[in-house]
């Protein structure tokens, strides 16, 4: 019984800290949504800080273990970043109130939560790693890997975020799924198609 | 003196909408900062909807104005490309807030401002226009406008809610104007190198 109630104050955290932020989200909403009661927060994880760093810890941890298997695969470069993009693409998809989680925080000039940095940087790593080894081979043009590694990311978190208001802006009428599909194959052409390594580059 | 108690009320509340949200601002606030009566609010914007409308409405009528007229340069596409991008960071030196004017209530899963969209509809059509000139010049390789667009904004964008963070992910000590000097030159060298025509393209 004690492991589903910390699931389910795992899951409730996840979905109140992500529309409501930190600070928002009462501990007595937490547990009367998880159907816990009073205490259960304390007894699981010591405060309502220590909840939410849990769920932050899992959620990043997940896409972290999920972006290091992408760019482990026993296959070429390009290939590896593709995967990549659509490993992105899968997780804001599964967890989309991922972004929301740290984002509250900084829309309001907060930090970035302690937590998520160490898995940011697994991210960071697994990403240059693929693109300087794409560069290594001769695949890639000569590009600073963590920059590229940002326009990855940047693009895919603004859509995750923006995605479902983008109608509005291009009246574009494209169906979610198939808006994100074509999104994840834009991404990721304009990613390979600016790797390419140019004829004036050694 | 109502003109500047008008000016003042803007600032002060792009200021506290940007750092509590609609929501977290009150006038009481908004009103006390700005050095103003309690009924200020109410007599220059004849509400605090009314107030959040009129400061989302100065911030993003500027920066749409100043991408129209980067793209409207006389100069060949690739070069009005650059200046979009320099225009969109320089935007965020002088407004780093204005993200945040919005963010907060994505983050929260509301909509987009209903006064930030005929905004950024004029920032998508001027972007595109550039894209496709540069494409029926032939100095652009296919790829959807529209698309390239978001890449363009998203990579800005997301640099703008990051930037400051960055370090704290990838340890590197670079002074901040020299990272965004850099990121700066980085999008937009990224995206005309994917813009360039391939040779097995039409």
């Amino acid at each position: 019984m004690n492991d589903s109630t910390r699931e389910r104050l795992l899951e409730t955290g996840r979905k109140l800290f992500s529309s409501n932020g930190f600070r928002g989200a009462a501990v007595r909403e937490i547990t009367r949504e998880a159907n816990a009661n009073l205490g259960a927060v304390t007894y699981h994880f010591g405060s309502k800080a220590g909840l939410y760093r849990a769920v932050l810890d899992r959620v990043f941890r997940t896409l972290a273990e999920r972006i290091e298997a992408a760019a482990a695969e026993p296959a070429p470069p390009e290939g590896r970043l593709r995967r990549i993009v659509s490993t992105l693409f899968a997780f804001f998809a599964d967890v989309p109130d991922a972004p929301q989680l740290f984002l509250r925080e900084l829309a309001s000039g907060g930090a970035l939560p302690e937590p998520v940095v160490p898995y940011l940087r697994r991210n960071l790593a697994a990403i240059s790693g693929v693109i300087r080894d794409g560069q290594e081979q001769g695949a890639f043009r000569t590009m600073a890997p963590q920059l590229v590694a940002f326009s990855l990311v940047a693009q895919t978190v603004w859509f995750a975020v923006m995605g479902r208001h983008l109608h509005i802006v291009t009246g574009d009428t494209t169906p979610p799924e198939q808006l994100a599909l074509a999104m994840e194959r834009h991404i990721a052409d304009l990613l390979v198609a600016a790797l390419q390594p140019s004829e004036d580059q050694p």
